[in-house]
């Protein structure tokens, strides 16, 4: 049976993360696997199991975020889709359908994938948050100087151990990851991007990430600190892990283990 | 007492429109006002009712709305609208608070209003409505020509009879009203603004003005059918009333009225 390789985007403020979970004698909670698994198993027509990338967290945003599953289907593949996406809430949509290869795994064959965190700040004070923006940024209500940030964002890049940045509950295995870029952005007066990518993140990385890069934004930390918080793998060194719903995945790199080839 | 004027921003998408609804043995329905009224009662102290420019239908936004209230309060001026939004939910801010005359009524001094209504449009079909952005757009499946949509809108400016733009119920008064402006412009590839300036607007008028508009976009009528439409003063020949999500009460002119001589 054919593989596909699916790309979602989801507004993730109403969803579970992306995760499955259905709790023993319990109303299964609402996750974007599960309302992805149900939208695709009508579209095809059998019961099949969707395996995605990335288990973003609860209220965790994608753009990107890449999924797969092996099924029989008469849906042409420019179709497939929009098929899928007919059958989807409106916080979530299948961006993309390709074939892949019969041994393509999304989360083995993942090479980078890039996260961005979104900062809302004013530029004077007291302001107001933004309200039509509200599910999609941090609201930081002392104004940040992004040129500081992203010159402690430049400590981050290469292969470190990040056991700084990572939440106490991340378990035994390495801390060590590489990351290729950190870069510190503003789109608009008032609005911080930061956009990390690498080869594997650890819990709350890129959350913590942001809440460190803040507190370089408000002069509290220096760039040097942030290159400390490091080089120690003190986790009281770094910022507060920044709530989730700043955090959105924007692409997954498969260095094209994902390409059917003909 | 002292009378004041406030100025509110809202997303409609969780409100059953502005007024305040109570029916008789049931609980109140969420309104703006009614939560407005509640956070403005708590912040001063004291018993009062807030009454609003605009009686926005459930689901439209507001960045401009207009509301007043008369207190005694010994909170400074400059710190009233923050007060007020601490106590109110993230989906309503009073953006601004002054002094007003004694006199001030925010329905009756009003000069003019200007309500804006957004289109999400494919450049290229198929294509998907815009994810994070659906609260706050209608999603409209065929590419629009925004030139003839403009060409249109120029047709309504004037003092016009436009019962053909009214919906059925909107009772047996003049349908007479005077639009400054009407504006369609592309604030990016896929976007269309409607920008209608008026002394006043009958019910729908500016959801039907956008459906309205649309056709021309699409091709299915032309700008002189439109003229034709609002000479007839026959609904059904204008277009279908756009959903209540794209729409957002922009800004309302007093004309000095609201404004405290010293």
């Amino acid at each position: 049976m054919p593989r596909y390789k699916l790309t979602i985007a989801y507004d993730g403020t109403d969803f579970h993360g992306w995760q499955r979970q259905e709790p023993a004698g319990k109303a299964p909670l609402r996750t974007v696997q599960g309302v992805l698994n149900h939208a695709v198993q009508i579209a095809v027509g059998m019961p099949l199991s969707v395996v995605g990338a990335s288990r973003t967290d609860s209220g965790v945003h994608a753009i990107g975020q890449v999924a797969a599953f092996t099924a029989e289907t008469r849906i042409p593949i420019d179709r497939l889709g929009y098929a899928i996406s007919a059958r989807l809430p409106e916080d979530v949509q299948v961006t993309d359908a390709s074939l892949a290869p019969d041994s393509f795994d999304p989360i083995r064959d993942a090479v980078s994938k890039c996260y961005r965190y979104t900062i809302a700040f004013p530029l004077t004070r007291p302001r107001h948050p933004p309200l039509f923006e509200r599910r999609y940024v941090c609201w930081h209500i002392q104004p940040l100087d992004v040129a500081l940030m992203q010159a402690a964002a430049q400590k981050l890049v290469g292969e470190h151990d990040f056991a700084a940045f990572a939440h106490a509950l991340h378990g035994r295995e390495s801390t060590v990851r590489r990351i290729h870029q950190c870069v510190v952005t503003s789109p608009s007066p008032g609005r911080v991007h930061i956009d990390v990518a690498g080869n594997g993140f650890l819990y709350n990385m890129v959350r913590i990430i942001a809440g460190t890069l803040a507190e370089v934004g408000r002069g509290r930390l220096t760039p040097n600190d942030v290159a400390n918080a490091l080089a120690a793998r003190d986790r009281s060194l770094s910022g507060q892990t920044f709530p989730a719903q700043g955090l959105c995945l924007l692409w997954i790199h498969y260095a094209g283990k994902d390409v059917l080839s003909v």
